[in-house]
Protein backbone atom coordinates (compact mmCIF):
# COMPACT_ATOMS: atom_id res chain seq x y z
CA UNK A 1 0.00 0.00 0.00
CA UNK A 2 3.06 2.43 0.47
CA UNK A 3 3.37 2.65 -3.00
CA UNK A 4 0.08 2.60 -4.56
CA UNK A 5 0.42 6.05 -5.48
CA UNK A 6 4.43 6.11 -6.73
CA UNK A 7 5.09 6.48 -10.67
CA UNK A 8 8.58 7.16 -10.10
CA UNK A 9 11.93 5.27 -10.00
CA UNK A 10 14.13 5.24 -6.63
CA UNK A 11 17.26 4.84 -7.11
CA UNK A 12 19.34 4.41 -3.72
CA UNK A 13 23.63 4.37 -3.55
CA UNK A 14 25.43 3.03 -0.81
CA UNK A 15 28.33 2.33 1.07
CA UNK A 16 31.27 3.38 2.92
CA UNK A 17 32.48 7.08 3.28
CA UNK A 18 34.78 7.35 0.22
CA UNK A 19 33.38 4.23 -1.91
CA UNK A 20 32.42 7.08 -5.02
CA UNK A 21 28.60 7.02 -4.19
CA UNK A 22 28.14 10.63 -4.48
CA UNK A 23 30.27 10.25 -7.53
CA UNK A 24 28.14 7.69 -9.14
CA UNK A 25 25.07 9.37 -7.61
CA UNK A 26 25.96 12.72 -9.47
CA UNK A 27 26.71 10.76 -12.83
CA UNK A 28 23.61 8.80 -12.75
CA UNK A 29 21.96 12.54 -12.43
CA UNK A 30 23.92 14.07 -14.74
CA UNK A 31 22.87 11.23 -16.78
CA UNK A 32 18.96 11.79 -16.65
CA UNK A 33 19.57 15.40 -17.16
CA UNK A 34 21.00 14.60 -20.68
CA UNK A 35 18.18 12.21 -21.63
CA UNK A 36 15.47 15.14 -20.33
CA UNK A 37 14.28 12.81 -17.92
CA UNK A 38 12.34 14.19 -14.79
CA UNK A 39 14.86 13.82 -11.78
CA UNK A 40 15.30 14.42 -8.44
CA UNK A 41 19.12 13.82 -6.78
CA UNK A 42 19.50 14.16 -3.21
CA UNK A 43 21.88 12.99 -0.29
CA UNK A 44 21.44 12.39 3.06
CA UNK A 45 21.20 13.39 5.73
CA UNK A 46 20.07 17.03 4.78
CA UNK A 47 17.97 18.25 1.84
CA UNK A 48 15.12 19.76 4.03
CA UNK A 49 15.06 22.96 6.79
CA UNK A 50 15.20 20.61 9.43
CA UNK A 51 17.68 17.93 8.01
CA UNK A 52 20.03 20.68 6.99
CA UNK A 53 20.10 21.99 10.77
CA UNK A 54 20.29 18.00 11.79
CA UNK A 55 22.96 17.71 9.16
CA UNK A 56 25.20 20.30 10.75
CA UNK A 57 24.73 18.74 14.58
CA UNK A 58 25.33 15.69 13.44
CA UNK A 59 29.01 16.06 11.38
CA UNK A 60 30.05 18.90 13.47
CA UNK A 61 33.46 17.22 15.26
CA UNK A 62 32.74 19.23 18.46
CA UNK A 63 29.40 17.65 18.71
CA UNK A 64 28.84 15.57 21.84
CA UNK A 65 26.06 12.97 21.02
CA UNK A 66 24.91 9.86 22.51
CA UNK A 67 25.05 6.88 19.89
CA UNK A 68 21.33 6.23 20.71
CA UNK A 69 20.67 9.98 19.56
CA UNK A 70 22.91 9.57 16.32
CA UNK A 71 20.49 7.02 15.41
CA UNK A 72 17.23 9.27 16.26
CA UNK A 73 18.33 12.26 14.56
CA UNK A 74 19.32 10.30 11.32
CA UNK A 75 16.13 9.14 10.98
CA UNK A 76 14.45 12.18 12.09
CA UNK A 77 15.59 14.12 9.30
CA UNK A 78 15.05 10.76 6.87
CA UNK A 79 11.62 11.03 7.97
CA UNK A 80 11.34 15.08 6.77
CA UNK A 81 13.39 14.00 3.46
CA UNK A 82 10.76 11.57 2.49
CA UNK A 83 7.97 13.65 3.31
CA UNK A 84 8.42 16.53 1.67
CA UNK A 85 10.92 15.86 -1.17
CA UNK A 86 11.00 12.25 -2.20
CA UNK A 87 7.67 10.49 -1.96
CA UNK A 88 6.09 13.90 -3.26
CA UNK A 89 8.79 13.24 -6.45
CA UNK A 90 7.82 9.97 -6.82
CA UNK A 91 3.97 10.51 -6.79
CA UNK A 92 4.96 12.91 -9.65
CA UNK A 93 6.81 10.37 -11.89
CA UNK A 94 10.21 11.56 -11.31
CA UNK A 95 13.29 9.39 -11.03
CA UNK A 96 14.90 10.13 -7.63
CA UNK A 97 18.68 8.92 -7.04
CA UNK A 98 19.37 9.43 -3.50
CA UNK A 99 23.60 9.47 -1.84
CA UNK A 100 22.25 6.89 1.11
CA UNK A 101 18.87 6.28 2.49
CA UNK A 102 18.01 4.17 5.54
CA UNK A 103 20.57 1.18 5.12
CA UNK A 104 23.18 3.49 5.91
CA UNK A 105 21.65 3.89 9.73
CA UNK A 106 21.44 -0.12 9.30
CA UNK A 107 24.88 -0.60 8.60
CA UNK A 108 26.49 2.59 10.49
CA UNK A 109 24.37 2.91 13.82
CA UNK A 110 23.27 -0.63 13.58
CA UNK A 111 26.01 -2.95 12.96
CA UNK A 112 29.06 -0.40 13.59
CA UNK A 113 27.87 1.42 16.45
CA UNK A 114 26.32 -2.17 17.91
CA UNK A 115 22.67 -0.52 18.62
CA UNK A 116 19.99 -2.36 18.78
CA UNK A 117 19.29 -3.49 14.74
CA UNK A 118 15.95 -4.54 14.72
CA UNK A 119 14.68 -1.05 16.90
CA UNK A 120 16.89 0.89 14.32
CA UNK A 121 14.88 -0.93 11.58
CA UNK A 122 12.01 -0.22 13.24
CA UNK A 123 12.50 3.45 13.70
CA UNK A 124 13.26 3.52 10.34
CA UNK A 125 10.15 1.53 8.62
CA UNK A 126 8.29 4.14 10.36
CA UNK A 127 10.12 7.36 9.13
CA UNK A 128 9.98 6.36 5.89
CA UNK A 129 6.49 5.64 5.89
CA UNK A 130 7.74 2.03 4.27
CA UNK A 131 8.73 3.30 1.24
CA UNK A 132 12.10 0.95 -0.24
CA UNK A 133 13.99 1.99 -3.17
CA UNK A 134 13.54 0.03 -6.82
CA UNK A 135 17.53 -0.15 -6.72
CA UNK A 136 20.25 -0.28 -4.24
CA UNK A 137 23.94 -0.20 -5.34
CA UNK A 138 26.17 -0.83 -2.93
CA UNK A 139 29.63 0.36 -3.91
CA UNK A 140 32.15 -1.88 -2.09
CA UNK A 141 35.55 -1.29 -0.96
CA UNK A 142 37.96 -1.88 1.98
CA UNK A 143 37.63 0.84 4.74
CA UNK A 144 41.21 2.21 4.81
CA UNK A 145 40.98 3.12 0.65
CA UNK A 146 37.30 5.36 1.30
CA UNK A 147 38.72 6.91 4.70
CA UNK A 148 42.18 7.47 2.57
CA UNK A 149 40.57 9.52 -0.25
CA UNK A 150 37.90 11.13 2.02
CA UNK A 151 41.06 12.37 3.90
CA UNK A 152 42.79 13.74 0.95
CA UNK A 153 39.75 15.10 -0.37
CA UNK A 154 38.55 17.44 2.44
CA UNK A 155 39.42 15.91 6.05
CA UNK A 156 37.42 13.49 8.87
CA UNK A 157 33.64 14.52 9.95
CA UNK A 158 32.61 13.30 13.23
CA UNK A 159 31.54 9.90 12.22
CA UNK A 160 34.38 9.22 9.44
CA UNK A 161 36.84 9.97 12.53
CA UNK A 162 36.16 6.57 14.53
CA UNK A 163 38.20 3.87 14.63
CA UNK A 164 38.72 1.00 12.46
CA UNK A 165 37.26 -1.88 13.74
CA UNK A 166 33.73 0.36 13.33
CA UNK A 167 34.54 0.69 9.69
CA UNK A 168 34.87 -3.10 9.28
CA UNK A 169 31.73 -3.57 11.37
CA UNK A 170 29.94 -1.60 9.07
CA UNK A 171 31.31 -3.02 5.70
CA UNK A 172 30.15 -6.40 7.55
CA UNK A 173 26.77 -4.78 8.14
CA UNK A 174 26.69 -3.67 5.04
CA UNK A 175 27.63 -7.92 3.47
CA UNK A 176 24.26 -9.11 5.49
CA UNK A 177 22.24 -6.06 4.83
CA UNK A 178 23.24 -6.91 0.78
CA UNK A 179 22.19 -10.76 0.87
CA UNK A 180 18.38 -9.44 3.11
CA UNK A 181 17.48 -6.57 0.57
CA UNK A 182 19.11 -7.90 -2.66
CA UNK A 183 21.39 -5.13 -3.45
CA UNK A 184 23.44 -4.79 -6.30
CA UNK A 185 27.03 -4.97 -5.03
CA UNK A 186 29.69 -3.28 -7.51
CA UNK A 187 33.68 -2.86 -6.77
CA UNK A 188 34.49 0.51 -5.49
CA UNK A 189 37.95 0.54 -6.74
CA UNK A 190 37.22 -0.12 -10.46
CA UNK A 191 37.32 2.82 -12.85
CA UNK A 192 34.80 5.56 -12.18
CA UNK A 193 33.22 5.77 -15.62
CA UNK A 194 33.26 1.85 -15.53
CA UNK A 195 30.87 1.79 -12.89
CA UNK A 196 28.74 4.31 -14.25
CA UNK A 197 28.65 2.41 -17.29
CA UNK A 198 27.36 -0.96 -15.38
CA UNK A 199 24.99 0.97 -13.80
CA UNK A 200 23.50 2.38 -16.49
CA UNK A 201 23.45 -1.21 -18.45
CA UNK A 202 21.82 -2.60 -15.59
CA UNK A 203 19.21 0.44 -15.58
CA UNK A 204 18.49 0.18 -18.92
CA UNK A 205 18.22 -3.86 -19.02
CA UNK A 206 14.86 -3.25 -16.90
CA UNK A 207 13.90 -1.03 -18.74
CA UNK A 208 13.92 1.44 -16.07
CA UNK A 209 15.90 5.12 -18.43
CA UNK B 1 20.99 -3.53 37.03
CA UNK B 2 20.37 0.26 35.33
CA UNK B 3 19.72 1.86 39.13
CA UNK B 4 23.18 -0.59 40.41
CA UNK B 5 25.21 2.50 40.78
CA UNK B 6 22.35 4.99 41.72
CA UNK B 7 22.56 6.44 44.85
CA UNK B 8 20.58 9.44 44.71
CA UNK B 9 16.47 9.86 44.22
CA UNK B 10 14.88 11.28 40.72
CA UNK B 11 11.76 13.47 41.03
CA UNK B 12 9.99 14.34 37.56
CA UNK B 13 7.12 16.24 37.59
CA UNK B 14 4.19 16.00 34.46
CA UNK B 15 1.21 17.88 32.74
CA UNK B 16 -0.24 20.08 30.32
CA UNK B 17 1.26 22.89 29.66
CA UNK B 18 0.24 25.33 31.65
CA UNK B 19 -0.48 22.77 34.61
CA UNK B 20 2.09 24.30 36.79
CA UNK B 21 4.47 21.99 37.18
CA UNK B 22 7.31 24.33 36.42
CA UNK B 23 6.56 26.43 39.16
CA UNK B 24 6.17 23.29 41.85
CA UNK B 25 9.74 21.73 39.76
CA UNK B 26 11.03 25.32 40.77
CA UNK B 27 9.49 25.41 44.37
CA UNK B 28 10.96 21.80 45.36
CA UNK B 29 14.21 22.76 44.18
CA UNK B 30 13.86 25.86 46.42
CA UNK B 31 13.12 23.82 49.17
CA UNK B 32 15.96 21.55 48.51
CA UNK B 33 18.68 24.27 48.04
CA UNK B 34 17.28 25.82 51.62
CA UNK B 35 17.61 22.57 53.60
CA UNK B 36 21.66 22.43 52.11
CA UNK B 37 20.64 19.62 50.08
CA UNK B 38 22.25 18.74 46.60
CA UNK B 39 20.17 19.02 43.94
CA UNK B 40 19.74 19.64 40.23
CA UNK B 41 17.10 20.83 38.53
CA UNK B 42 16.74 20.23 34.76
CA UNK B 43 13.88 20.72 32.37
CA UNK B 44 13.26 18.86 28.75
CA UNK B 45 14.13 18.96 25.97
CA UNK B 46 16.98 20.68 26.58
CA UNK B 47 19.93 20.88 29.49
CA UNK B 48 22.91 19.94 26.92
CA UNK B 49 24.05 22.01 24.28
CA UNK B 50 22.60 19.24 21.64
CA UNK B 51 19.77 18.91 23.67
CA UNK B 52 19.28 23.28 23.35
CA UNK B 53 19.32 23.14 19.62
CA UNK B 54 16.76 20.96 19.33
CA UNK B 55 14.67 22.52 21.30
CA UNK B 56 15.16 25.42 19.48
CA UNK B 57 13.97 23.31 16.64
CA UNK B 58 11.17 21.57 18.27
CA UNK B 59 9.45 24.97 19.16
CA UNK B 60 10.13 27.06 16.85
CA UNK B 61 7.17 28.03 15.37
CA UNK B 62 8.22 27.85 12.06
CA UNK B 63 9.68 24.61 11.96
CA UNK B 64 8.57 21.73 9.44
CA UNK B 65 8.35 18.45 11.32
CA UNK B 66 6.89 15.34 10.88
CA UNK B 67 5.35 13.75 13.72
CA UNK B 68 7.68 11.12 13.90
CA UNK B 69 10.41 13.12 13.59
CA UNK B 70 9.07 15.17 16.65
CA UNK B 71 8.85 11.70 18.49
CA UNK B 72 12.51 11.13 17.44
CA UNK B 73 14.20 14.35 18.40
CA UNK B 74 12.51 14.78 21.97
CA UNK B 75 14.03 11.06 22.21
CA UNK B 76 17.87 11.91 21.31
CA UNK B 77 17.75 15.61 23.36
CA UNK B 78 16.47 12.98 26.59
CA UNK B 79 19.04 10.50 25.70
CA UNK B 80 21.63 12.77 26.00
CA UNK B 81 20.15 14.90 28.82
CA UNK B 82 20.12 11.25 30.87
CA UNK B 83 24.09 10.49 29.95
CA UNK B 84 25.41 13.84 30.47
CA UNK B 85 23.68 15.36 33.61
CA UNK B 86 20.71 13.64 35.00
CA UNK B 87 22.69 10.03 35.47
CA UNK B 88 25.84 11.34 36.82
CA UNK B 89 23.60 13.54 39.12
CA UNK B 90 22.40 10.08 40.76
CA UNK B 91 25.13 8.07 40.65
CA UNK B 92 26.67 11.81 42.80
CA UNK B 93 23.88 10.77 45.21
CA UNK B 94 22.45 14.27 43.87
CA UNK B 95 18.20 14.94 44.24
CA UNK B 96 17.23 15.21 40.16
CA UNK B 97 14.08 17.19 39.70
CA UNK B 98 12.90 16.82 36.46
CA UNK B 99 10.31 19.22 34.45
CA UNK B 100 8.89 16.75 31.67
CA UNK B 101 10.79 13.06 31.18
CA UNK B 102 9.62 10.36 29.03
CA UNK B 103 6.44 10.16 29.59
CA UNK B 104 5.63 13.39 27.98
CA UNK B 105 6.59 11.39 24.46
CA UNK B 106 4.34 9.29 25.32
CA UNK B 107 1.42 11.33 26.39
CA UNK B 108 1.76 13.62 23.86
CA UNK B 109 3.39 12.21 20.62
CA UNK B 110 1.95 8.96 21.62
CA UNK B 111 -1.87 9.31 22.41
CA UNK B 112 -2.02 12.94 21.46
CA UNK B 113 -0.19 13.09 18.01
CA UNK B 114 -1.51 9.05 17.41
CA UNK B 115 1.90 7.60 16.89
CA UNK B 116 2.81 3.86 17.86
CA UNK B 117 2.73 4.15 21.43
CA UNK B 118 5.25 0.81 22.00
CA UNK B 119 7.43 1.99 19.28
CA UNK B 120 7.51 5.64 20.92
CA UNK B 121 7.92 3.73 24.51
CA UNK B 122 11.11 1.96 23.34
CA UNK B 123 12.85 3.96 21.71
CA UNK B 124 12.96 6.24 25.37
CA UNK B 125 13.32 3.40 27.21
CA UNK B 126 16.57 3.01 24.96
CA UNK B 127 17.23 6.31 24.93
CA UNK B 128 17.26 6.65 28.98
CA UNK B 129 19.30 3.56 29.15
CA UNK B 130 16.08 2.27 30.96
CA UNK B 131 16.34 4.87 34.03
CA UNK B 132 12.66 5.56 35.85
CA UNK B 133 11.92 8.10 38.72
CA UNK B 134 11.49 7.56 42.03
CA UNK B 135 8.57 9.51 41.86
CA UNK B 136 6.34 11.43 39.17
CA UNK B 137 3.80 13.77 40.15
CA UNK B 138 1.41 14.51 38.19
CA UNK B 139 -0.01 17.47 37.83
CA UNK B 140 -4.15 17.49 36.16
CA UNK B 141 -6.10 20.19 35.07
CA UNK B 142 -8.37 20.59 32.00
CA UNK B 143 -6.72 21.57 28.48
CA UNK B 144 -8.34 24.78 28.43
CA UNK B 145 -7.36 25.68 31.83
CA UNK B 146 -3.41 25.01 30.60
CA UNK B 147 -3.69 26.91 27.27
CA UNK B 148 -5.36 29.91 28.66
CA UNK B 149 -2.65 30.09 31.46
CA UNK B 150 0.06 29.43 28.80
CA UNK B 151 -1.47 32.24 25.89
CA UNK B 152 -1.35 35.24 29.01
CA UNK B 153 2.34 34.43 30.01
CA UNK B 154 4.44 34.46 26.63
CA UNK B 155 2.21 32.83 23.95
CA UNK B 156 1.67 29.33 22.51
CA UNK B 157 4.99 28.02 20.90
CA UNK B 158 4.83 25.43 18.16
CA UNK B 159 3.23 22.02 20.40
CA UNK B 160 0.87 23.98 22.69
CA UNK B 161 -0.85 25.52 19.18
CA UNK B 162 -2.46 22.22 18.31
CA UNK B 163 -6.32 21.89 18.75
CA UNK B 164 -8.16 20.55 21.43
CA UNK B 165 -8.49 17.41 20.36
CA UNK B 166 -5.10 16.66 20.33
CA UNK B 167 -4.67 18.02 24.20
CA UNK B 168 -7.80 16.02 25.09
CA UNK B 169 -6.16 12.96 23.99
CA UNK B 170 -3.19 14.10 25.63
CA UNK B 171 -4.83 13.72 29.02
CA UNK B 172 -6.32 10.71 28.23
CA UNK B 173 -3.06 9.05 28.00
CA UNK B 174 -1.92 10.80 31.12
CA UNK B 175 -4.43 9.24 32.96
CA UNK B 176 -3.55 5.46 31.56
CA UNK B 177 0.06 6.05 31.89
CA UNK B 178 -0.61 7.34 35.50
CA UNK B 179 -2.35 4.06 36.54
CA UNK B 180 0.47 1.90 34.42
CA UNK B 181 3.30 4.09 36.25
CA UNK B 182 2.09 4.85 40.01
CA UNK B 183 1.79 8.29 39.47
CA UNK B 184 0.88 10.68 42.18
CA UNK B 185 -2.00 12.71 40.86
CA UNK B 186 -2.60 16.07 41.93
CA UNK B 187 -5.44 18.78 41.20
CA UNK B 188 -3.48 21.19 39.31
CA UNK B 189 -6.43 23.58 39.75
CA UNK B 190 -5.04 23.81 44.03
CA UNK B 191 -3.16 26.25 45.41
CA UNK B 192 0.36 26.65 44.25
CA UNK B 193 1.74 26.53 47.92
CA UNK B 194 -0.88 23.61 49.11
CA UNK B 195 -0.03 21.56 46.33
CA UNK B 196 4.01 22.28 47.26
CA UNK B 197 3.36 21.18 50.87
CA UNK B 198 1.61 18.16 49.40
CA UNK B 199 4.36 16.87 47.10
CA UNK B 200 7.18 17.57 50.64
CA UNK B 201 4.39 15.85 52.22
CA UNK B 202 4.43 12.93 50.51
CA UNK B 203 8.17 13.10 49.70
CA UNK B 204 9.05 13.08 54.11
CA UNK B 205 6.43 10.69 54.75
CA UNK B 206 9.23 8.46 52.30
CA UNK B 207 12.04 9.70 54.25
CA UNK B 208 13.24 10.91 50.96
CA UNK B 209 13.93 14.58 52.39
Amino acid sequence: MVRSNIKGRFIVFEGLDGCGKTTQAQLLADYFSCRGAEYLHVREPGGTDVGDKLRQILLDPDTVLTRWGEVLLLAAARAQLVQDVIRPALVRGMVVVCDRYLFSSLAYQGYGLRQDVELVRQINLEAVGGLMPDWTFLLDIEPDVGLARQANRRGLDRIEQRDEGFFQRVVEGYQLLAKEYGFITMDGTAPIQEIHRQVVDILESENTL
